[in-house]
C-alpha cells in the first residue's frame, strides 16, 4: 500500500473472493490495496494463497472436504465460517456476513466466467442485497453494479453501458445514452437496453419504477 | 469427419459461431464434425478463419469495418449476410436466419465469457426462439437449453443440473433431482434451483407451468 493511502476500517469496500474465474492479477491488486478486509469463499482459498495474499475470513459449506488445518498454518490469523445452509450460496452468505458486520459496501471478484449456472446466479442475486450493502462485481471485461434509487455518473463519450432486467423492469428511463428509452418495460430474454454506451461527454441517468435493474460497465 | 457419419444437411444442428470466448479447440472440433452448416458472427470471423474452420455463413452488422474482400479471398464460397438491425443482437439474427432456413437445430458456441453484458443477454436470449428452432449454448463448463414442455433425460447419479427462470418461472416440478420442488415459482435473483444434481442413475424429468426456464448442465 502506497504511503498516501489511509485505509479506514469498515469505510472502503471489502473484498470478497468467490470461486469462479480467477481475475487479472494486476486488477485484484489494484483492489486489495484499498481493501481493509478480505474474505474467500470455501475451496477459491486454495488459489488466493498461491497468490501470496492476505486473507482475513475464509467461509464456506466446506462441503468438499478443505485441509482447514493445512490452511491456518499457511494463513495465521484467520476467521474460518462454517455456514452449511444448503438454501443459501456462499457468495449470498460472503454478503450477508458482511452486511451483519456492518460494511456498507463490497467488491467482489472471480464470480464470474467458468461455470454458467454460477455466473448467471451470482450476477444476479446480488439485487437481492442492494439496500444493505454497495455492491460492485468486477471481471476483467466487465463492472456490474444493481441500480438503487436514481443512477448518475459522468462518462466520456463512447463508454459502453448495458442495462440489464432481472426478471422485468417497468418505467425504466434512461438520458445521456446513445440509445435512450423514456418509461419503458424491459424484460430479461426479450427487451434489454445491452451495448448501450455514452452518447457524449456528460451524464448518464437510470431511473426505473419497479424491479431490479443491473448496471454494466463492460469492455472487450 | 470420419467415414461412417453421415451428416444429412438440415437434420444435423448447425453451428452458429458466436463472438465472445472461445471454447476448447476439441469441443469445437466435436461439434464441427456433425455440422452441415457453419455460421459466424461479425468479426468472429477472423479467429474463426485463424482455426483454419470452413464457414458457409458470415453475418452481422459489420459495424467494426470488416475488410469482406479479405475475407472472401480466404474463404469461397462464403454467404456473407449483412444485417445491421440495432434492435436486435448478433446472436438473434443468427438464430433467425437458421429458423428461416428451415434448420431444426443448432449448437452456439463462444456466446459466453468474457463481457458480463454479452454473456447474460446471450444466455437468456435464447428462450425467445426455443418453441421454433431447438438451441443448445455450449462451452467449456457448460450446456445450456431451454425448457420446452417437459424435459426427460437419463442422468448418471451426481450429475450437476441447474434450473434457472429467465424472470419469474411458476408450477416449477422436478423429479429424481436431490432437491426436488412441487409447483413452486423460482425468480431470478431470489430463487433457482442452481448447483442442484441427479439424485441417483435415472431419469430426471422437469416441469413448469409459465415462464422460461435454462436447463444447465454444468462441470468444473
Amino acid at each position: 500500500m502506497s504511503s498516501h493511502h489511509i485505509v479506514r476500517e469498515k469505510q472502503e469496500p471489502a473484498l470478497l473472493i468467490a470461486n469462479g474465474e480467477a481475475c487479472d492479477p494486476e486488477l485484484l491488486g489494484q483492489l486489495l490495496e484499498w481493501s481493509p478486509t478480505v474474505v474467500v469463499l470455501d475451496s477459491a482459498i486454495w488459489r488466493v494463497l498461491d497468490l501470496g495474499i492476505k486473507v482475513d475470513v475464509l467461509l464456506g459449506d466446506f462441503d468438499r472436504d478443505l485441509d482447514l488445518d493445512s490452511i491456518r498454518e499457511q494463513q495465521y490469523p484467520l476467521e474460518i465460517i462454517h455456514t452449511p445452509d444448503q438454501e443459501k450460496t456462499d457468495l449470498d452468505k460472503g454478503i450477508e456476513y458482511l452486511i451483519e458486520r456492518g460494511y456498507p459496501a463490497v467488491n467482489i471478484v472471480w464470480a464470474t466466467g467458468r461455470r454458467a449456472d454460477h455466473t448467471i446466479v451470482n450476477m444476479t442475486s446480488i439485487v437481492r442485497y442492494k439496500d444493505q450493502i454497495r455492491i460492485t462485481m468486477i471481471d476483467n471485461h466487465s463492472k456490474i453494479f444493481p441500480l438503487v434509487g436514481k443512477f448518475e455518473k459522468w462518462y466520456e463519450a463512447g463508454t459502453p453501458i448495458s442495462l440489464i432486467p432481472v426478471g422485468t423492469v417497468t418505467g425504466f428511463t434512461s438520458e445521456g445514452l446513445k440509445y435512450n428509452l423514456q418509461d419503458a418495460t424491459l424484460t430479461l430474454g426479450y427487451r434489454t437496453s445491452s451495448s448501450n454506451e455514452a452518447a457524449e461527454d456528460g451524464f448518464v441517468r437510470i431511473d426505473a419504477t419497479t424491479g431490479d435493474l443491473l448496471i454494466m460497465e463492460c469492455w472487450d
